[in-house]
This record gives C-alpha cells, structure tokens and sequence, in this order.
C-alpha cells in the first residue's frame, strides 16, 4: 500500500477483502467479553483499599478539611457566608410562602439541610437551602392534603392542630420521604438517572415553573385571600379566583410591591451591565426589605392598611418529631418527583461550580448527602432543599472556597431564629412575593428558546412545549413525568424514520453517496446499494423492507411465490404435455388457456428456494414463459446493504431482516453486507443468523470491495448480454454449474432468448 | 482511477478530498426539502381521483365484490363457513365466560360483529368474532364494576338490573367505547402505533393473557364458585380461593374436563402430525361437545352431580340500545387497551394471510372496520371482537377465499341463536372452561422463548420478563403499558451505551478497525481515532466526552485553563522582572516559589483560547515552565472522529459536542470529522454549528483521507522531532506562522528543549 501522500493524493493498493479474507489475513486478538457473572463479581469484590476508599467518599469533609488552607480560604469563607446567610433568611421566608408554609419555617430550611450536607457533600460551593420550584411541589402536597378553603385530608395526627401546623407536618413528612427516596438512589447508585432530564427538559420544566410561581404569588401582590387549589388545572382556578376577586384588591399590598419589582428589576440591571466595574453586586433585595421593614413597623401598615405581614416568627428549635406515615402515603408519587428534581438542580449547579475550579463531585454519594439533609431537616420541620442558583451564585462570587461558609451561613439562620427574627414581623408579605417574582425573570426568559429550537431540531422543540405545557396544565410532577415520556418516545422516533437512501458510485472514486445527490455518478446496471442510516429495531424493521422493496423495485417474497407456482403449473403442463417439442423449440400447445395458473394449495412450499431438481431445465425468467405464465420481473442481481450507520439491533428486526435477506437471495440476487460494526456482526453470529443461504462471505469491509467482487463475477454476464445488445443480466446463469449438457440445449430452445 | 479489479486487487488513486474540495469538485444537486406546510398541503389536497380511491377504501366490499368468481368460490366459502360457524358458536360460549358473561352472549359476538366487518374489512380470510385475551379483558372491568361477591358500582341505570343484565351492560358500554376508539385512531390514521407492539413484547403479553387465562378457567374444572377479582395481584387471589375452596371440587366437573382435556390434546396431536394425510383436521372439539352435551343431558348432570350447565341461552335478539355514559367513564383506560390489543392481534393476523394470498391490507381501514364492529356488535349486547388466530386458520384451510365465509359463519350462528340453541342448555360449563384450557397450550408453550432470548439479547430478555410478570401481577392493561415503557427504554438504553472503540489502521490497508482487535496496526503518534458508534442524544453526550478524555489521556478544558493560568503568571513574572534574561536564555530569577500560581480570579477568562497576543513569545508547552508552573502534558496534534454510525444528533448533543470540538481545539489539537452523513452535516449547519474555531474544513469523507492530510501535515514535524530523537510533536510551532523573528530565538533559548 502506498500510503504517502503523493500532492494530494489518495492512492491505494491492496488485496480486494471480504471480510472472511480480511480475518483470514489479519488474525484477530481473542478479547474474552467479561460476561454478567464478572461484573457482579467486580461489584462484591472488598478489600482494605475498596473500604478506605467507601469511607473516604461516604465523609468528604475527611477529604477536604485536610487540606484546608485557612490562612488563605477562611476569611473568604466567612464573607462568603455572612453574605449568602442573609440572602438565605430572605428566601427563607419568601420560600415558604411558596411551600403554603408560614414565612418563619423558611429559616429552618436554610439551617438545617446546610448543615448536614457540610459533612456529606461534594460540593464545596453550592449553598444547600430551599429552592423555588421545590418548594412550589412540596406546597402543592399541602395544599392537597390541607387546603385553606375546606376541612383536611382525614389523617390520623392532624386532631388539635392548627390549620398552620397541620401544613408543617405534611410539608416535613413529605420532605422525610424524598430524603429517603435520594437516600436510596445514592445507596443503589443510580444517580445516572438525572441525565434523562435534558436541557431542553429541563428548559421547558422550569419555565412552567416559573409560570406556576408567578401565578402563586400574584395574591400576595395584590393582597388577596386565595384558597390553595391542587391537582391538574389548578394555576387556572388561582387565576380565576384572583380575577374575580380583583376588585377587592389591597392598593398598599399592590403599591409595595410595584416599587419593590421596579427598583430591584432596575438595580439588578445595573448590577448586570457595570459587573466588571462594581466591587460587589448592590445588595439590592436586602436593602428593600430592609426599609420596607422599617416602613410597614413606622406606618404600621399591618393595623392602617389591612397589610398581611410576616407575623409571628418561629422562635428557636422544636424538638425532632417523627414524620406522619399516613401523609407519606398520600404524597409518595410527589415526594419523589421532587427528590429527583431536587437532586437534578443541585447537581447540574454543582456541576458548573466543580468544573469551574477544577474537582470533581461524585453524583451518588450527592444523592446521599442531599437524602440525609432532607431526612434530618425534615425530622425539624424543615422542607424541601435543594440548591438556589442565585444564592450559591452570591456564595461563590463573594470569595466562598468550601462547605465552611455554607456552615456560617447557615449560622445566620440561626441568629435571626433565636435572636433577631422579631424585626422581620412587620415585614408585608407582598414584599416577599414581589421578591420572588422580580427573581422569576431568567426563568421566565426561557420562553425565547422556543423560536430558536423550532428552527433547529422539530422534536425538540415538541418535548419543550410539551413538557411547558403538561407543567402548567397538570402540575409540575404530572407534567414532569409526561415530559421524560415524551422525551424518549422522541429517541425511538428519531432512530424510527430516518432518511433512506440507494447510494452510487462517484465517478472516478471509491466514494459513494446518495444517487440524487450527485449528477456525476456511475451505477452498475443490476446493483443497488442501499444505506440503512440508523439502528434496526421492531419499530423500524418494517419500514425499511417496505423502503428497501421500492428501492429495488419488486418485492422478493411476491416473485419467489410466482416463481413457484410458475414453476409448479410448468411441471404440470410437461406432466401433461402440454409443452410439445417442436424443430424450433418447444412451444406450448395451447398458449391461450384461461385458465387460471395461480392455484392455491400448499402455501408454504410457495416461500421455499426455487428447486429445478427434478426438472430437466433451468427456467430463465426473464424471458416470456409459455401457458400463460407470468412472473414479475426481477432487475438486479446484486443488493448491497450499507450497515455503517446501524448502531445496534435487537431480536425482531434480526428476524425481520433474515427473513428479508433470504427472499432476496431465494430470488437470486446477491446480497452483501459492507462495513458492518464488528459487535453487530457478533451479535449475528451468536444469534444463529447465518445458516445454507445467508453465509458469513456475504459480508465485505467497505462498498468498494463488495463492488469490485460483484464487477468481476460479473464481467462476463456483461460482455455476453453486450454482445447480443442486451444490458441486462442473465440471472439464471450465475450457478451454471448446475446445468446438465444438453437439457441446456432444450431450454434455450424452449425459452428463445437463451438461459 | 482504476476501477477494474486486477486480480482481486483494490486499486485506488483519486484526489485527496476533504468534504469541502469534494464538494468543490463534485458539485452537489440542489434538492429542495419538503417542509410542515408542503406536507400539511399534500395531506389536504382533494381531486376527484381521491375522492373516488377515498371512498373505494372506505367500502372494500366493491373492490372485492366486482372480482368475486363465483364459481370457483363460492363453494369453498359456504363449506369453510359452516365449519368456521360451528367453532364460532364454541368459542362464543366458552370466551363469553372468560368476560364473565352468561354463555348466551358470545353468540352475539360471534354474530354482529362479522355482519359489518364483510362491508368494512380489507381482509379476506380472518374471522372476526371473540378472541380469549381481549374477552378476559373485558371481563376484568366487568368483574371490577359488577363484583360476584359484593353489591355493584354505584351507576345509573343498574337499578332493577339483575346481576348478569349489569355484566352485559358493562361488557357491551367498553366494547362501544373500544369501537369509538378504534374508529377514532382509523380516521386519524395512526394505525402505525401497533408497531410499538414488538414480537417480543405480544409474545410476553400472551403468555401472561394464557396464564390468566388458565387461573380464571380453573374454578369452572374444579366446579367452584370463585368471586371475581379485579385489579392488580387479582390472579393470585383468584388462586388463594380457589386453594382454600379446593377440598369443595366438584368430581363430575373435573372428571369432565379431565376427559375433555386429553381427549382435545391428543387428537390435537394427531391432526398435527398427520396434517399432510389427513383431509381435513378431526373436529374433535365439535365432537366433544356434542357428546357431553348429549351425556350431560342423558344422565342429568345438572341435578344429579350439581353440575354447574350453560343454562338458558338466549333466545334472538334485543332491539339495540345506547351504552351506558358512567361505565364507560369507569372503562375508558380498559377500553383504550383493548382497542389496541384487539386491533394488534386482528392486524397481525390478518397480515399473515394477507401475505401468503398477495393482496395488500390498509391498517387504518381496518381499525375503521373493527370500530363500526364493535360499536355496531356493542349496540346488541355483543362484546369486544377481534379475530382468534385458530378460527382464522379453520376458515383459511377448509377453503374460504374471502369474507362471503365470514358472512355464511354468522349465519351458523343467527340460526343457533334463534333455532337450535337450546340443545347446548345441558353443556356442563366446565367443558366451555377444559376447551379453552387445552387451546393455551401453544400461548403457554412461549415460555420456552426465556431461555432463547436470555442467550442472544439481554435487553429483549428483559422485555419479554417484564412485560410477562406486569401482565400477570397488575393486570393485562397495566402490563401492557409497563411493558410499551420498557420496551421505549430499551431502545434509549441501546443507543445510550454503545461501546466506543479507538481506531488503528490495519497495516497496509486504508482500512481502520478497533485497535485492541488487531495485532498488526498503524497508528502515527500524536493522533487519535476515536469511532462514535451510536446516534448522540441528551443521554449519552456525556457518556461520550467521559469516553473520549478516557481516549485521548487527559481533560483539554482542564488542560486549557491551565494554560491559562500559567501564561497569566508568566505574564505577571515577566512585568515584575522576574524573569531574567541570561546569554544562555531566559531563567527564572526564584525557581523555588512556593507561591500558589493557580489563583483564582475571572475564571471565565481561562475557557478562552490561549492568547499570545500581548506576549513576545509563544510557549512550548512540553517543556519544563519556570517558576513552579506545571502544565498537564497533551500527547496528541489530531483528533479523528469516525461519525459513520452517528445516525442523529440532538439540540443538547449539539452543543455538547460544540463544547467539546472548542475545548480540543483551543488545546491546538486538530479535530476532524469523518464520514459523516450528509443529514447530519446538514443539521450541523442549520443550528450554526460553524464559527472560527469549528470550521467546515474539519469534515474528511473518510478517515484514510483525514489521516493522509494528518500525515502530510505533520510530516516536517515528524521528520524534525526524529532528528532531535524525540518522538513528540511539537505543539506550538503548528501555527507558526505568528511567531516574530527574534521572538522565535528568545523563546528558543527561554525553554532549551525548542520551541
């Protein structure tokens, strides 16, 4: 082989393989495949290293507390966390307005995950707390099973509750459960799960989400007593119990938070475009509840404007508590939901973080950490946490290195329960439904994708609007599941109905492309080369015998069947001789019967090879045949099948596609199967895909090889029928051997356009 | 270039192409592409030849009608219609107690049915009627609706009912709602979606349908009066009662049945292994049947042993009535699946005999014709039909050639209704219950598929496990919906975890295989082949970049930000003088610093590509840095992507893999892309794939040609390293071409090992 390049050119000369010549030359390394056994066994395998190792990544604090550098990371720590502390007491309490829960349980929420998560978490800068959409999933239960406008769900446990508490104990319950859900994925590692959530999942998800946050917080905008609706439709009951209570609206609730929306909306734009040139972003959020602290205790708003406010804190710790079995049960389907998206969120932004200082985050041992913080915090009446974007960005951005500044942060949670939370009493709630909403603007901005992904890829676009759709119609965890179903259907469809195509030489090279794409394209006559471009599964078999019969023009099983029966009625008329022998040839007598040839009978034997065993001719078909017989027409004698692009198949299309090979060969056209990957043709071999008809020496490495081969074997079939100004190929011809001296002289006879 | 094989030689000499000159030289054709609006405009497209073809396969009567030989077949018809009547009118009675209706029934459905489908069906030779599995699945709803043991569903219009009345409302309102279903997937054309329905998984799904099948039959052999269960894990309740009731047996029954049973099974045996020398199978069901009957009324099994007959049957028909609204509120799920079961059974069946008697069927119309079936038989108190393989097969083989049979079998069973049905009072219900039973045996016999699959496909084992197990615990409907799912998962799970392969040449050849297969390879240092062998999605991008850092030896973003970092310090070190410039090149002035150089900062900046811009030297980043830096070592110049099995690419993969090509670019690693289908190609340029980085120019038709080019390109280096007997390219002086004069000697003596 000359392989230098020669000014540009591509020069090869080497043997012409098939791939039984090529395996013959090039012996192959005998890999042992490990088999299931193996792998089981290389699970259970335990030795001292495997144990310290467990141990070391079920305690990463162990890891990392090492080598911490406290001269140089501890103040940033610090800073870190007093920051991120205070944005966390603010969602806090705005959060738990999400969750249907009073403001004050928002605290625990940012205590006591955080400080689990500091021993068992990989992530040294996610800031562990609630999260708005979980939260919204985790109110949805209570507003379920504790609804404001009716009596409770009946559980045992609720007697001699308030309505308030009530909702604490589902919320907890509920969050107990999702630990113990993330909990065991972690344990069974199968954190690989969340990679079913994609972008464009994920994308439509959270703006649904959006749009159910928004609408939850408009009655805190406008000062309204809306009751909890849950279930599908239920964004639309809010709205229409806001519209038509509008009238009622509280002006002051209304005027607070259009101020609060503008001037936070206009401060975070400038805190967007002067990034490079302010030190830090303007605490914006915490200046505003702040004054409006202070304004709404001066003008005491609760007493002359009828302001909701925050109202009673909660104040310190309750001892843990057991969670409410019954409660469990009515919210299993959601409390996993929300583990998985839970778990989805925070991984993808630890994501970001580890890749953008260089460590890595290990997905189970997360899934632990985030169940066990669930599981405790929920054994204090926390709820739901996950991570918030914002704030892990506030805690990575004002200098956090690790967990350390998690912990202070988490320590300011602590501060405002014991000691300070009285001042955010007076705090109107509007002010923190205003909050939320001003912060729903990234989220809401997703809805920019849809003309972008319409353009670019239609099923992508379908699983958005699908899943944003089903999100706000159904509710986030129906929504979300109907969004992953619609998602996969979307991979079968992909691989279902790809663009087939019968493939030509291009003129002077060994490349071969899409025939109607090319104008300079040499096809042999009696070949079609034919790509399958993409896996072959029981979805898509069909189409393509369906793709490949119009490729070729004919369908194999309906001319073998002709053929037979052909054959079967020529058997008769020789028996009953009716085929006479004449000085010309030999003609039929009665060449006008009506009668009709096609009989039935024996249907099986009619999918059988053509036998000329006990006939003394070879019937060439594509002449005309004698008594009325007709059989459709067959133009080519070889079929090439390009399985580069067939990634996999399964068990049906195998026998879809023997059965489908064997038709064609039945017919005598040859079949050969180029570039097939090396694990497909295994997979063949080990299912007993080859037998008499369909041989291993059907199988070449490139379409140039198996051209080659098909070019000389029939060279001279090419000449011959050139000679008699015929292009077309004797098809019978091809396994002359089987001729017998001079009945060979009789067919040519009998059929005047030769054998 | 030689095309003529020589020998069997492969002789190639063309041009080197990269996509772009290929397609320079070859110039491509412009195809327009049919968008939405083009199909949608061909969809509604209406002319006169549609509209008559439209009606014409709305009412396939007149197609066959017209052609109908009415001596040649009429016979046939009329005897394979009274032999498929009287097995009709078996099965009728038999599958109207698996629907837990009184026996009468079934003769309704193996009447009303049949009469619309002879107007509607495109098949000639399937004989609609009942069919065991979708009986059993209507009688699941029935059960569930209208207990045996407990007071009926709460529904309007059950008052003043009697018990067996309810059953036949329920069982007539799903097999109407079944009907509108089918009717309504008929005229929205999605017929195709019984592809879904895998061999695998039907074959998983009847052997659990036979398995419940034989629990619900046993209390009839046993002569146990055994409530029916509804709802999952129902067959193993059906079975605890049955246990617990055991030592109840009714002796004549199971005596009965005993004889039955082995009786059918051996002549059945008989009739199959002598099937080519017998005329016509031994009806011995017929025989069966008619003999207990006439033993069963002779020795008055009724009264003297407690035998439980089939009783009064109906006597002709009721006027038509409308179905009940709330029990098909209660059956809509149930109605659903049993629309697509029955359709997938009829259709495939049909199929069958539509392919061995080379006429074609249409899906869609069939789903029309079966729906009018159902909602017309359900008008009449008639339940869910379809078609049973074995009825089918009676009519196909005693000579019936198209529905003229079907038609003449309704007859058998109009006249059994309103003459002769009395005859059948005295038959014990425990021969109904051994018939069905010993008909299983070939449902049953699929279990020996387990250890078939297990063998050659995991995946499908899985399926077929599942969807058997599902079927049997939670229900056929239920099952069947588990069993789609997996199925839907398995095949992103075959997509989602290929096995990748590094690529070698094959010594002497332009041919590339996975280099851990072959011995005697080629692979140029400094470049990678690295074969993509799956479609890339949402689910296994990652997977892949993990596979291809895996390949290559190191991560390129890690490697970029290092870079990064290091040309920041030097940049830092060069400002502050601390590097000094000696006669023998450039020292660092304090190589000892134990000053961390990997601060942090903007760390956005460092995903950039590396910029020399601003520096007098560019760096040769194998050599050994000053100053305490270290740069993780990058062993490869190119990358060669083998995308000949990539056979669809989604939005996320896209820009995963956009991600990825930058991040080795930036790294100086030359990236291309081969044998990629033009589709793709395609995509990639509709979602502006392209920028400065990631050029068109990276596309190669085939991997030789990417390696030629590689090798041409790099050939100086080589040459040049081999002098300096070091095997490694260098890097940096790839773009030479920005390198200043003097800089190059300054760098040179800088870092001794040369630029």
């Amino acid at each position: 082989m000359e392989k230098e390049p020669v000014g540009g050119q591509y020069r090869v000369a080497r043997p012409l393989f098939s791939e039984d010549s090529f395996s013959g030359q090039y012996k192959k390394i005998y890999r042992p495949h490990k088999d299931l056994l193996d792998h089981v066994r290389g699970c259970f395998t335990c030795d001292s290293k495997r144990v310290k190792n467990a141990a070391l990544s079920l305690l990463p604090i162990i890891g990392w507390m090492k080598t911490y550098r406290i001269k140089e990371w501890l103040l940033g720590d610090i800073v870190a966390g007093v920051s991120t502390g205070l944005v966390a007491v603010l969602q806090g309490l705005a959060f738990a307005l999400l969750a249907s829960l009073p403001p004050g349980y928002g605290l625990y929420a940012a205590f006591f995950p955080a400080l689990m998560y500091f021993f068992l978490g990989t992530s040294r800068h996610i800031s562990v707390g609630p999260f708005p959409v979980l939260s919204l999933m985790v109110g949805a239960v209570v507003t379920r099973l504790v609804p404001g406008d009716g009596p409770p769900a009946n559980i045992t446990g609720f007697e001699g509750l308030t309505m308030d508490q009530q909702r604490v104990v589902v919320a907890s319950s509920v969050t107990f459960l999702m630990g113990i859900f993330q909990l065991a994925m972690g344990v069974l590692q199968v954190g690989f799960i969340v990679i079913y959530l994609s972008d464009t999942l994920v994308s439509g998800f959270t703006t649904a989400a959006a749009v159910n946050i928004l609408v939850s917080q408009l009655k805190f905008v406008f000062g309204l007593n809306v009751p909890g609706f849950s279930g599908p439709l239920n964004i639309f009951y809010t709205l229409e119990s806001i519209l038509l209570q509008i009238t009622k609206t509280n002006v002051a609730d209304l005027i607070t938070s259009i101020v609060i929306m503008v001037a936070v909306f206009i401060v975070k734009e400038i805190n967007d475009r002067f990034k490079s040139k302010l030190p830090v972003p303007i605490p914006i959020e915490i200046i505003m509840t702040v004054i409006a602290c202070g304004v709404s205790y001066g003008a005491n708003f609760e007493e002359r404007f009828n302001v909701t406010v925050v109202g009673t804190m909660v104040n310190g710790y309750e001892a843990p508590s057991a969670p409410n079995l019954q409660v469990m049960q009515h919210g299993a389907v959601d409390a996993f939901t929300t583990a998985i998206v839970g778990f989805a969120v925070a991984f993808s932004v630890a994501k970001v973080y580890s890749a953008k200082h260089d460590y890595t985050i290990d997905g189970n041992q997360e899934l632990i950490a985030f169940g066990a913080s669930n599981i405790f915090g929920a054994a204090f009446q926390s709820f739901a946490a996950s991570t918030a974007l914002s704030r892990t960005a506030v805690q990575e951005s004002t200098g956090g290195k690790t967990q350390i500044a998690s912990l202070v942060s988490a320590m300011i949670a602590l501060i405002v329960t014991v000691g300070i939370g009285f001042l955010l009493e007076p705090l109107p709630r509007s002010v923190l439904g205003a909050l939320v909403i001003v912060n729903l603007k990234g989220m809401l901005m997703q809805f920019k994708e849809i003309p972008y992904l319409w353009a670019r890829d239609k099923a992508d676009f379908v699983i958005w609007i699908v899943t944003c759709a089903a999100c706000v119609i159904l509710g986030l965890d129906l929504g979300l599941a109907v969004g992953v179903g619609v998602e996969l259907i979307a991979v079968v469809f992909r691989a279902q109905f790809p663009r087939c195509s019968v493939l030509a030489n291009i003129k002077g090279t060994d490349i071969y492309r899409d025939r109607k794409d090319y104008l300079s394209t040499y096809e042999p006559e009696g070949v079609k080369i034919f790509k399958i471009p993409s896996p072959i599964f029981f979805a898509n078999i069909e189409f393509f015998k369906d793709k490949l019969i119009q490729a070729v023009g004919f369908s194999p099983l309906r001319v073998l069947r002709k053929r037979n029966k052909a054959l079967r009625k020529i058997r008769k008329m020789l028996k009953d001789g009716e085929l006479h022998m004449t000085p010309s040839g030999i003609k039929a007598l009665d060449f006008s019967s009506t009668e009709n040839w096609e009989d039935e009978g024996n249907t099986e034997e009619l999918d059988q090879p053509v036998d000329f065993s006990d006939l003394p001719v070879q019937v060439n078909w594509r002449t005309e045949l004698p008594g009325n017989i007709s059989v459709p027409p067959v133009d080519i004698h070889s079929l090439v099948l390009d399985f580069s692009a067939v990634s996999f198949i399964d068990i049906s299309a195998l026998k879809g596609l023997k059965m489908t090979l064997k038709e064609f060969i039945r017919v005598d056209v040859e079949v050969y199967i180029v570039a097939c990957d090396v694990h497909i043709w295994e997979k063949l071999h080990n299912c007993m895909f080859f037998d008499d008809e369909i041989k291993t020496s059907m199988f070449y490495p490139t379409i140039h090889d198996a051209m080659l081969h098909i070019l000389a074997k029939h060279r001279d079939c090419l000449k011959e029928t050139e000679n008699e100004k015929e292009a077309d190929f004797k098809l019978g011809s091809s396994d002359g051997l089987n001729l017998r001296g001079m009945d060979q002289i009789l067919v040519s006879n009998m059929f005047p356009n030769g054998l």
